[in-house]
Order: C-alpha cells, then sequence, then structure tokens
C-alpha cells in the first residue's frame, strides 16, 4: 500500500536519512521537528502512520503516542516509536502509551518496511468503516468515534494457540488478570476452535508440535468466521523470515520469545483495542441504518419498513400460496388523551402501548407505527380466525390494566379498536389487505369503539 | 493478504499443480472441476478470488466468468483466466467477460501471485463496504448491490499520462468513443491535474519522461483526494519489475506495450465498473443514513434530526451570544381535509405544503415535520422581527394559491397558524425556545387561524 507516512524527529539528519529511505519504497512522507507539529497534522488527516522519536524537547514521544490514541480524531492512526532507547523499561512505556509498535535503532530497514506496510495495509481496511462512521455522525446521528476511541482493550477472550505446556501456562497467567484465556496445543484443533469461541485474540506459537504455526495465521485470517480475530505470532529469533511473512499476509502482531509479560499484556491490549474499535464503528453504521426503519417515539418499526416488508410478505404468501393476515389498531379518543393530560402523557401512552404489542406479537410478526395513534400488524401464516383472536387478545390485554405515567404517579385508561383482514385470492397489490382491515377498523370505532371488526366476507 | 482462492479446472493435475504453489505462498485453496460447481462455490461466499481455465466441457471459462461478473451476488468477486490459449482474440474475449486479467500458461509464478496478492487487497478494502450495503438491504431498504453490479463502465473521466504524443493520441482516440479523456505529457502537472479533474481512471506510463512514472502512481494512490482513483500503468516488457512493484502498493492494472487497443479499452471498462460499484455501494449505505433523519412522507427532516440539531444550534448560539429563532407551524383544518377529501389528499397537501417551506427558507434553516400537520423551522443568525417576517412570507405564500390535488384535478384553499420564538438570555435548554413557540401557536389558533403570533415578550 502507498501511503503517507508521518516523521516525527527533532534532529534534521535523521528525518532526511529516513525519509530518504522510505521514498525509494514509494511512500510520501511528511515531517514535524515536534509533537505539536506531529499533533496537528495528524489531526488534519494528513498522514496514514506516524514514526515516532521519542527523546526530543517539550513533548516527547511517548506523550505524543499517548494524545494521538487517545484523541477520537486520531486514534486509528498506527505509530510505530522508533528510538534510540533500549531499555526494557522504554520499550514497555511506548507499548503502554498505545504503541503498535516499537523498534530500537539500529533499525533494520527490512523489518521496518514490512511492519510499516503491514499496519498501513490494515488501516487501510477499517477507513472506509472510518469514513461511513463519519458520514453518520455528520447526519447527526450520535458521535461514535468518541466512543469508539474510548474502548480500554480489557476482558476479551484470548486463544493461546501453544504446544509447550509451560509457555502457555506463563501466558495465560499473565494474561489472565484481564482477559478470558483458553491454552489450546494442537494446531489442527485450534482451527476447529478459532470460529467456534468467539475469540478477539488468538495467539499462534510459529513453531508449535503437529502443525505449521504460521499456516494455521493463514487459515484463521482467511475463513469467513475468524476474519476480524486479531492474531498475534510468537515467534523465535532465527524465525524472523517467517515473521515478515505472516504480517504481509495480514497477521496484526507478534511478540520475540522469551516472551516479556509486560510487553505481551500491552499488545494484546493494543489488538483488542483495534478489534473493538472497528466493531464499534460498525455497529455505528449498522444502528444508523436501523434507525430509518424505526420510529423515534415508540422503537417500533415505521411505515417505511412497513411498506418494504408488507410487500415481499403479500409476494411471498401469494407465491406459496400460504395465509398472511394485517390487523390496523387505532386507540381509542387519543385526541382526548391529549387535550385532558397535554402532548407528554399521549406519547407515554403510545410508549406503553407499543411495549403491550411486543409483548403479545411474534417475532416474525411486523409491528409498525403507521401514524399518530395508529400501529399496522402483519401477521405471516396467520388466517382470519388466527388473526381475530390475536388482535382480540390485543384488545383485551389494553383494556385490562389501566396505563401508568411514570412522572405523575397517575393512570389512564386505555382502549383500542382493531380491523383485521386477511390474503384473499384476488389481492394484486399488498395494500389491498390494507384497505379491508381499514374498513373494518372504520366499523369497530362506529359500532362503539373497544372492539374488533373482521373483514367484510 | 491471505485468502482463499478458487481454482476451476477440468483436469486434476493442473488443479492439484497451481494448490501446491498456492498453499506454498500460504493462500487457501478450494476447486472446482466444472462451471456450475464453480458459480455454487462462488453464490456461497466460499472463496475471495477465482482462478480460471478456459477449456472445459459444458459451460467453458468465458461463459463462467460471465456469470459471476453479472450476478450480483458476486460480481466483487475478482476473475483471472489461466489458460493455455494464446491468441489476441482469447484474451479480449476473456477480458470482455469481466475478468481482471488473462494469463497464459506457461505461468510465471511470481506474476500470479502478485497478481492474486494485489487482486485480494483490493478486495479487502470494499468487502466492508459490501457487507454494510447488505445489511442495509436486509434492512428493507432497497437493493444497492443489484443496481451496483449493473454499472456497464461507459462514460468515465480518463487522464492519459504520457509523455508520448502519438501514444498517447492513439490510446485517446480508442477511448474515446466511450469516455471524456484528456491527456497530460507532464508528470509534476499530472499530479496537480489528478485531483482537480474528477478522473475516474488515470493511466500513467512508466517511462515517462520529466519524472518518475511508478513514483506519480503511488503518489496518487497516497493523496486523499485521488485514492480511489483507479490506476493503469502502461510498461515495456522489461519493466515487469516495477510494474509488480506497482502492484504490490496498490496500483490496480496495467498494459504492456505495444498496447492493444481493444484490450485498452477493456481493461479501462473493468476498472470504471470496480470504481463505481464500490461507489454505489458507498452511496446506498449513505442514503440508508440519510433516511434515518428523513421524513418518509413529506422528504424534510424528522424529528430525530431536528432534536439533534436545534441542541447544537442552541449550543453554539447561546455560547457565542447570537440570535437563533424557531417557528412552529400548524396547518389550519386539517383534520378538515383528511375527513372531507380522503387521507390520500391529506398526504397530497403535506407534501404540497413542505414543498411550499423549502422555497421559502434559506440553505441553514432546518426544517422538520414535527408530527401530524405540524412543521418546526429553525432559523440560526435570526432575531424575533426577521423570524416574524419570515413566517409571515410563508403565511402568505400559503394563503395566496390554493393547493392542486393532482390525481383529481381539483384544488383545496389552506391557511397556517405559526407559532415564533427567539432565544431568550434565560433559556437552559432548547425546548425552552419551542415551549414559547408552542404557546404562541396556541394563541394564533384562538385567535382565528390563518395567523403569525409572537411569544409573550
Amino acid at each position: 500500500m502507498s501511503a503517507r507516512v508521518l516523521i516525527v524527529d527533532d534532529l534534521f539528519p535523521n528525518v532526511k536519512l529516513l525519509e530518504t529511505k522510505l521514498a525509494l519504497e514509494y511512500f510520501d512522507v511528511v515531517a514535524a521537528m515536534n509533537g505539536p507539529d506531529a499533533l496537528a497534522i495528524c489531526e488534519k488527516g494528513l498522514c496514514d502512520i506516524v514514526l515516532l522519536d521519542v527523546m526530543m524537547p517539550g513533548m516527547d514521544g511517548f506523550e505524543v503516542c499517548r494524545r494521538i490514541k487517545n484523541n477520537p480524531l486520531t486514534t486509528h492512526l498506527p505509530v510505530v516509536i522508533v528510538t534510540a532507547l533500549d531499555q526494557p523499561s522504554d520499550r514497555l512505556k511506548g507499548l503502554d502509551a498505545g504503541a503498535d509498535d516499537f523498534l530500537t535503532k539500529p533499525i533494520d530497514d527490512t523489518a521496518l518496511f514490512s511492519r510499516v506496510r503491514s499496519l498501513v495495509r490494515l488501516k487501510a481496511m477499517t477507513d472506509e468503516l472510518r469514513s461511513r462512521a463519519i458520514a453518520s455522525r455528520d447526519i447527526g446521528l450520535g458521535d461514535p468515534l468518541a466512543a469508539a476511541a474510548a474502548e480500554g482493550g480489557l476482558g476479551g477472550k484470548v486463544l493461546i494457540v501453544e504446544s509447550r505446556r509451560s509457555a502457555a501456562e506463563r501466558m495465560a497467567a499473565s494474561l489472565g488478570a484481564h482477559h478470558t484465556v483458553t491454552i489450546e496445543p494442537d494446531p489442527q484443533r485450534a482451527l476447529l476452535l478459532a470460529p467456534e469461541g468467539g475469540y478477539d485474540v488468538v495467539l499462534v506459537s510459529l513453531d508449535i508440535e503437529g502443525g505449521d504455526g504460521l499456516r494455521l495465521c493463514s487459515q484463521i485470517r482467511s475463513l469467513q468466521r475468524t476474519r476480524s480475530v486479531a492474531i498475534i505470532m510468537i515467534a523465535e529469533d532465527h524465525d524472523r523470515d517467517r515473521v515478515v511473512r505472516g504480517l504481509e499476509f495480514g497477521v496484526h502482531d507478534y511478540l520475540m520469545r522469551p516472551v516479556d509479560r509486560n510487553e505481551l499484556v500491552a499488545r494484546v491490549r493494543t489488538q483488542l483495542r483495534r478489534k473493538r474499535y472497528a466493531e464499534a464503528l460498525r455497529g455505528a453504521v449498522q444502528a444508523s441504518m436501523e434507525l430509518a426503519v424505526t420510529d423515534g417515539l415508540t422503537g417500533l418499526h415505521n411505515r417505511r419498513y412497513l411498506d418494504t416488508h408488507l410487500g415481499a410478505l403479500f409476494t411471498d404468501a401469494a407465491a406459496r400460496q400460504r395465509p398472511l393476515a394485517a390487523l390496523i389498531l387505532d386507540i381509542d379518543r387519543f385526541k382526548a388523551i391529549n387535550d385532558t393530560f397535554g402532548h407528554e402523557a399521549g406519547d407515554e401512552v403510545l410508549r406503553a402501548f407499543a411495549d403491550r404489542l411486543r409483548l403479545h406479537t411474534r417475532g416474525i410478526d411486523v409491528v409498525a407505527r403507521y401514524g399518530g395513534e395508529e400501529v399496522v400488524i402483519v401477521l405471516p401464516e396467520a388466517d382470519l380466525a388466527d388473526a381475530q383472536s390475536i388482535a382480540e387478545r390485543i384488545r383485551e390485554r389494553v383494556e385490562e390494566a389501566p396505563f401508568m405515567l411514570r412522572d405523575e404517579g397517575r393512570t389512564i385508561a386505555v382502549t383500542v379498536s382493531i380491523g383485521v383482514a386477511a390474503l384473499m385470492p384476488d389481492d394484486t397489490v399488498p395494500g389491498d389487505i390494507l384497505k379491508r382491515a381499514d374498513l373494518a377498523l372504520y366499523r369497530a370505532k362506529h359500532s362503539g369503539r373497544n372492539r374488533v371488526e373482521l373483514q367484510a366476507a
């Protein structure tokens, strides 16, 4: 992936050296000589990945990293700390600040470039999702970015695939405080287990007995059901070529043996955050789309949903010669409720009415607010007699217990009139059923309300 | 990227040979010995890319390719035809069937693998988008996949970056019948032109004078504004290494010199289709989300949108000490319209009323259906006097011309009552303005309707 790499270093020769190398690899390079400039470039969306020096005057690299990762506008940017610091405590400090990797100078160029490519590719896959989530925010449907960025990376389900029992148990002990951990020593069984277990992160020992650890990684990555699982390779120092290979085909991260327990904890947390970030964005886009078919007041489906699904159910029932019925429900004297108790009380009655309907309908029924105080219920596989008994039950359940107004602590007696109709052989459009139900409702209203009336024979 | 590769070949040894090679590259392999089996595997979503033999008994590879590309469920799958056929006419037949590439045996493994990797990576970037579009369809918001797959790949904007004038003009002549073509001989100017021109496809000569063609490709691919532009490299035979390099960093396709004009036309069309496919999915997801804040009947914004945006406008106006006003409009005696002319006439009046409101409000105003026949208009930067004159103008425009019912050819005289309120220093929540506007509306109704009333001083 071609990408814009931001180099952050206060020493000009360092910037130049790295810039030249990256340009030869066909990356675009942007540079910043201090933390605040770097943060501004990130916020403006002018880079895809950050290579970050630690020791800078003013704001140091750890702080820059922390700010990038805690800002909803920039948290999706991968950060690789590139530094002369070589103490495990420095390394841990970087990873704890949220860095995706920590490389010590002198840098192995192959390792650096393969890392940058892998991180940029992984980012590219959620970029589209992030754009949709931003669009959802701009429309005014909440701020999914802020919620997604707040993820702490704890409480995940981790699978350790490792045949060496003691190594597996050490890792499990380190991770056990924060996550639910399962150990699987056999790679074949691990491949079966991975899609079943709902794991967030899978750690795979590359030198596992009984199979090829790297192939297991590639299989987990290819399987539809495990595609979004984060994978971390555990490798020996002599296995660096296979690590690079794994990064190329989409493995998310790796740890070299002997595994440092703090580093293990930090890397698992980073992967969990990244995975949940994508899930949160996905959920936000999904929720936005579902709002389009949801009535804001009652949470029932809306008329848009009814129109689409009644059409589909009608076509299906007609083609398969199966029964289909519909009810139109209208709360009796609803205007009087609004006039007497106010609009807010009216809204509360509507919400409580919707709750009772949910209790007395099946999962396959479509329950949609049709307008004002009218609700339509479409009943697949129900004939006129079935629909009549369902309507009668709903009518009774509404009548038998008055509706409680929470704020005022008072109750309102509510009744409902219901028109019932079922699919008939001559029906040509879905609206035909609704028209007959509407006429039946009209008769229910005019014969005294709180009644169920059926379509004319 | 790890991925599931479907090999389609009727000869078992061919399948085995390719399978072994791909497995060594850490791909997962699925195989089919004939066309119908291959189509079934694709439809079930069990592969990410198809390597397709041509000469098979029954359905040949061209037909399999055509069916994959014409089926909305499978059109997103890249197809590489791998065959012993070596005539330009075969090649063209494959590309015309929609194949992403056509490789002649004996296969150069490096070329094959780099091609497969590149196509799989490009697919991975739209997979997420496709999943969201499928979710939108499943909710019942239309079928974007069918619409997206119907794209013909004609009428695009193509930029040819080529310093050799005769070569550029030959390509332009070939493409001119189907697309709008621009030639730019200078790579520096091309980089400036690319984001401005709204191009769909950019053809880049790798041996262009005055710069590095491959670097231009990488820059176009990195720039935010040109990231989704399709790029095709034009290369000499000795430049295959750089072609592989380009595919690795995200270039979409390439043509070797001498450029075959039919192949050029076919490859540009394939890229245009792919790009527009992604755009169609993106547009569908966006449209689904926008429906969530749109009133289905009038096309005005809905109450959900009003609630979010009134809050933001209120906070902003209060913080910056700027004016803000709101109108509540209620069509007079709307129930009588419904009762006299029927619900459909009432709906038509509401739609026509909304149209007039759109004509007499500004782009920055929020116009939202509040419920039944009530509309709220929020006016940023407007004080009480401004709001009064806008309200008065709307009232007049509604009264002065009766509403035409299209179906019946008759007209209905409609009037509207409007309550007006503006932000006051003591307001603490956005609802405060609406409450005063509602009280003013109440007075307008009770002093004879067809009136504008202001909040009490």
